[in-house]
C-alpha cells in the first residue's frame, strides 16, 4: 500500500544550488530523491514546502513522499538519513494525508536571519551569518519591521513576477532581537516571495545603520516597483526554522 | 623600535592540523607567521599560548609576535585579518611587555566541548559538536566531573609523557549543563595535558550512558597509567575559548 510520509528537513546550504531540483547543480531535492530511491527501489519524487535559495540553511523545511513500503516512519527516517550526505538529514517522518501537499497546504512559515555585529571576523561562523562592522541601531530595526507586520503588497521586495501572480503576503510578525553580538531577525508570514526576506534584511541594516529612515523605508514598501529596496543581504545569514499545518490536512 | 604584540585569535580547526607550525602540513602558527610576514616584510615568529590538535577550533587562542612597526595594535589587527584566510582571524591586538610569552605565562585556561545530543543529525552543527544519540544523563556526568577539579597527577588522561614531564595540573572548575538538545562540558585549569579535555569527555561521556559508574571514573583518574581512561571524544567539538595572564606579565 502506497503510503504518504512529511519530514522536516535540514541542511547546510552552502553546499547546495537551493532546495529545488535543477539541471547539472547539487540540489535539496535531487540529494532527497536520490536517498528514497536508494531505500524504496523506485524513483520517488520528494516535495518540499518552501524554495530555498542558493546557500540559504534550513533546519526545518518540510519535504513529502509516497513510497510503497512495510517501514514504519521512524525506521523510513533512520534508513534515510544513512543515505544522505552529512549536509543534509531528516528527522520527525511521520505518517501523513494521501493529498497531503507540504507547499500549498502550509499556513505560516518561519525565516530566521542573523548578522554577526562584531569588529573582527569569527571564523567558526563565517557560513552562518553575515558579519558586519560598525554601529547598527537594533531598536530602530525592529521598530522599522514593524510596518511590514499585516496583510501588504511585498512587490518593492522581489523581482519580476510572472503575469497574474500576486505580490500580496501577510506578515504574522517580524522583529530583530540582539544577543551578544548576533543581531537575529524572526519573520513569519503565510508565504514569501522570492528574495523577500534577503531583501527586507538588506533594507532594514540601512535603517541600522542610519542610511535610511524609517520612513524612507516604509515608503519604498510602497512603492509598485519590484526591485525597488536596494541589495540583498547575503544567502548564507538565512535559515528557514519551521513550516505550520493545520491538522486537517496531515491527517 | 621593536613592539611586542599579543592578539586574540579565533579559528575554524576543521582546516588545519593543528596549531603548531609542522612540515607539509597547513597549521594555525604557519597561517599567522605567513600574514605577519606579508605585513611586516619580515620573517615575524608568532608563539602561541596553546597547543590545539587538528581539528580542534579556538575563539581564544592567543598569539603573541615581535615586529619592527609604527602601526598601532589596532591597525595591526586590521591589516593582519585582511591578510588571513577565512577560517582564522584575529582580534583584540594589544602592546605587551617585551618579554611576554602566552604560553608560559598563561595562568589560566578555558576549554569548551559540545555535544549535540539528537536522534538525527544536525547538518549545520557537524563541524562544531559531537553527534551522540540515546539518553545520556548529565547529572550524573556533572557529577562525576567535580573529582577533576582540584590539583591532581592527570597521567590517566594523556598518552605516554617525557622522561621528567610533570602530569600535574590545577583543575579550577569543571562542569556539564544542558542547553536543549546540546550538552556543554567548561572547564578551567592552569594547563592541561596532550587530549586530556578530549580523553576527559570520552570518559564522562560513557558515565552519563551509564557505562562507568561515578567510582569507576575516579579510580580510573587515580591510576598511574597513562591511557587507562579509554576512547577520546573526536576533535571538532572541542575549542580554545579563553586564556587568562597576570597583568603584570602583559605591561
Amino acid at each position: 500500500m502506497a503510503i504518504r510520509f512529511a519530514a522536516t528537513v535540514a541542511y547546510d546550504g552552502s553546499g547546495f544550488a537551493g532546495s529545488q531540483r535543477q539541471p547539472e547543480a547539487r540540489t535539496v531535492q535531487e540529494e532527497l530523491e536520490t536517498a528514497a530511491k536508494s531505500l524504496f527501489g523506485v524513483t520517488t519524487r520528494v516535495d518540499l514546502a518552501g524554495r530555498t535559495d542558493s546557500g540559504v540553511h534550513a533546519t526545518g523545511q518540510v519535504g513529502a513522499f509516497t513510497a510503497e513500503t512495510r517501514l514504519d516512519a521512524e525506521t523510513v527516517g533512520k534508513a534515510l538519513n544513512a543515505h544522505l550526505a552529512e549536509d543534509v538529514s531528516v528527522r520527525d517522518v511521520r505518517q501523513v494525508a494521501e493529498d497531503f501537499d507540504p507547499r500549498r497546504h502550509a499556513v505560516r512559515r518561519w525565516y530566521r536571519y542573523i548578522v554577526l555585529n562584531t569588529q573582527s571576523r569569527m571564523p567558526l561562523e563565517r557560513g552562518t551569518t553575515w558579519h558586519v562592522t560598525g554601529d547598527v541601531d537594533v531598536d530602530r530595526m525592529d521598530d522599522a519591521a514593524q510596518a511590514l507586520v499585516g496583510e501588504h503588497d511585498f512587490r518593492a521586495l522581489t523581482g519580476p513576477l510572472e503575469e497574474g501572480r500576486s505580490s500580496i503576503r501577510t506578515v504574522f510578525q517580524a522583529g530583530w532581537s540582539r544577543e551578544d553580538c548576533r543581531l537575529v531577525f524572526d519573520i513569519q508570514a503565510n508565504a514569501f516571495l522570492q528574495r523577500m526576506v534577503r531583501r527586507i534584511v538588506g533594507a532594514l541594516m540601512q535603517v541600522g545603520r542610519g542610511s535610511m529612515t524609517k520612513e524612507e523605508f516604509v515608503q519604498a514598501l510602497q512603492t509598485a516597483e519590484a526591485d525597488s529596496m536596494g541589495p540583498s543581504a547575503p544567502a548564507h545569514g538565512l535559515s528557514l526554522q519551521q513550516v505550520w499545518y493545520d491538522e486537517r490536512d496531515l491527517t
